[in-house]
């Protein structure tokens, strides 16, 4: 496994930053703008189109629309008139703002992407970042399965651009466990402690609460094995035949799993039923998706009909949100990131004697870096930075050394020894 | 020229936004982004490797880098320890000491690019975003003109990359003005005068006080016009003849500008002396962008050889930084961005019963807005968000609208009548 530069403990010496704030040197930056390039290179094919809001937003507008508490995390500062302002701590309520105020008059669906930083205050004793650079989509207007599956399936397109080769998508539906908990009569009170369990990812809590319940053995079953659930379309279908009540929210997910087979896509997804959200917009389908050696979900996601409303204009959507530095933690552990040297020539003169030779190369696409004349540090740089070439004036010719063959060539122009596009 | 979709006047209603801040919408976004990913096609070319610094720094340290006042705009907060933290007020300081904290083992010159939004606090009344999106390159271990000509160099392809057809640098360089006024042995107090004069930029203040000097008559006037001189390389020999004690710092500056000739360059740059800077940190050439249509600079940079002594690890370094809304501002004035409508296919069934058919246009590079079976939104969505085509199932064919062409045609497999690449 790769080591990943600047990984920013905190409290390190010289490393003046507060906590959980960190510096990306150029390996890792030029990494994390791969993989960030990709993911918007699918999200295009789809059809969805950047949008930006700031990162500064009223606090009452981020908090109305968050559950309570789930914002308790957020950065809070006042503005000259005493306002309380909010750094945003996720993408999705600010895009759902910016859609239900400003593209009210889109006839739908509605596809809109986003990449950005959200910012959340590390808790104490935690190595948490404060700083979530986040990619991802929103399909508004749609409020079938149809639209379900297409957001899952471009999850799953995102992730393989990015060149992750190995990753499971898991599907929960937060409606089907509402409609078995309502078919099956638990009261609120009940219901309530079950969510929370399941929130706290405490299933022995869920279990126990779940075989208190005064109803059917068989059901009774069921449900306190509900959030253990995993497998494929039989799941849901399970569910129906044992709550009937939950037959049309089953039907639902499993359709969503039917649009998702035939494409690439299907052997990734998995239903898991154990996937609930805390915050309470979520009103359907719930995506997390994970990768070998990272323990957080690198995309979560799913369907929040009742967001819009929130900001004046109810409309179904369905989106899901990628951690750019998850996805990246998920590229090192699979050794998915090429290391082979960049094909850039280090070309001394460059910066003075050596002049045009360069703007000559850089028109035709070569990354070209320049020393001035006489530097004896080219094979430092070359090796330090990772380019693979090496070049210099030798008399009336040049010579390039290629780091990766071993070789030194004798060239009139330089254009002969080095490769034209990048 | 065209209307700036999105440019959110503070207070409007439903437009619930912190003053200064604003929603960027898909026509704009689209473009801010093509605008970025030209400029980092010209920074790579050069071999500039992009970092990233967080929003959040101490903001001891950034005060410690910048003069006095000048960080009086930054937004503060407080950490859970009771530290104030500052929201970055511009790159150049972060970046600066994260290359002085954490690349100091490399052999030199280093190159990095960054792009990223500084914040700053709208004054009352007026007008000003609170969050300023930036790209900008540093290159740092180089002293010599040598280095300052291939930032300048570079700024001009950058611009012209980003399509942007019309623009001046305007160079200025406060050693020579330091020079100058040392040579002309102006007292500490006046030369005090004369630098608050040229960065309150009263030309006429500047005039009166040098004017009011006793000094001989040639320096004097040569003074008193210092900084409303602007032309070529005369600018400086002319300086150094009337006060020798300046002529290395003009000699430098001339030799800048000869680097500067013969590449695409020189009749885009100018000299201008009344460029100077009220941040303290620049010690040499000073630089400023402007482009016709939008007050402020596009771009603004200089050398800054002792900013990275204050983090511990002085080296020369030079750089520059583009505004990003400046810049679209500028493309927009001159009408350089393409309206021709995106070579997308918004496809009817595309959602469901299409999907196989998406999947395989989207596989050779073309971007497929999927609607469900039977939707007739599909002109009206093609229209609004402009993709060119429109394609619906017609029996066992396929109907394909060409909205640029204004025909319709039928065709057996979408593929004949779709141009392949983006």
């Amino acid at each position: 496994m790769r080591t990943t530069e600047g990984a920013g403990l905190p409290g390190r010496p010289r490393d003046p930053l507060p906590t959980g704030a960190r510096d990306v040197l150029p390996v890792e930056a030029g990494e994390l703008r791969a993989a960030e390039d990709a993911l918007r290179r699918a999200f295009r094919r789809y059809g969805y189109r950047e949008v930006r809001t700031p990162v500064l937003e009223f606090a009452l507008s981020v908090d109305r629309a968050a559950q309570e508490g789930a914002t308790a995390q957020a950065y809070r500062l006042f503005d000259p008139d005493g306002r309380v302002l909010m750094m945003r701590p996720d993408l999705t309520i600010p895009v759902a703002r910016l859609i239900a105020t400003r593209l009210t008059d889109h006839p739908g669906p509605l596809r809109v992407s986003y990449t950005g930083p959200a910012f959340r205050r590390p808790r104490p004793g935690r190595a948490e970042p404060s700083e979530h650079r986040q990619a991802g989509v929103e399909l508004v207007g749609e409020a079938g399965p149809e639209a379900d599956a297409e957001i899952v399936g471009l999850l799953v397109e995102a992730l393989a651009e990015a060149g992750l080769p190995e990753f499971r998508i898991g599907l929960g539906d937060v409606s089907v466990t509402a409609a078995v908990l309502q078919g099956l009569a638990v009261p609120e009170g009940e219901a309530a402690r079950l969510r929370a369990a399941v929130a706290a990812r405490d299933l022995v809590l869920w279990r126990r609460i779940a075989e208190g319940l005064d109803i059917p053995e068989g059901p009774r079953a069921l449900l306190a094995g509900l959030p253990g659930m995993r497998g494929g379309a039989e799941v849901p279908e399970r569910i129906a035949a044992t709550v009937p009540a939950a037959a049309a929210a089953c039907a639902r997910l499993v359709r969503t799993l039917d649009l998702l087979r035939g494409a690439a896509v299907a052997d990734r997804v998995l239903v898991d039923l154990g996937i609930l959200r805390d915050w309470p917009y979520y009103s359907g389908l719930v995506i997390e998706a994970y990768a070998p050696g990272v323990g957080e979900p690198v995309a979560k996601g799913g369907r929040y009909d009742g967001l819009g409303g929130v900001f004046g204009a109810p409309r179904p959507a369905v989106g899901v949100a990628i951690e750019l530095d998850g996805l990246h933690r998920a590229l090192a552990a699979a050794e998915a990131i090429p290391s082979a040297p960049a094909p850039g020539v280090v070309l001394v003169g460059g910066l003075d004697a050596e002049r045009e030779a360069a703007a000559a190369l850089r028109r035709r696409g070569v990354v070209v870096v320049g020393l001035p004349s006489g530097d004896g540090r080219a094979d430092e740089v070359a090796r330090v930075e990772g380019w693979r070439f090496v070049a210099w004036r030798d008399g009336d010719a040049y010579r390039v050394r290629d780091r990766a063959a071993g070789v030194d060539v004798t060239c009139a122009r330089l254009e002969e020894a080095l490769p034209s596009p990048l």
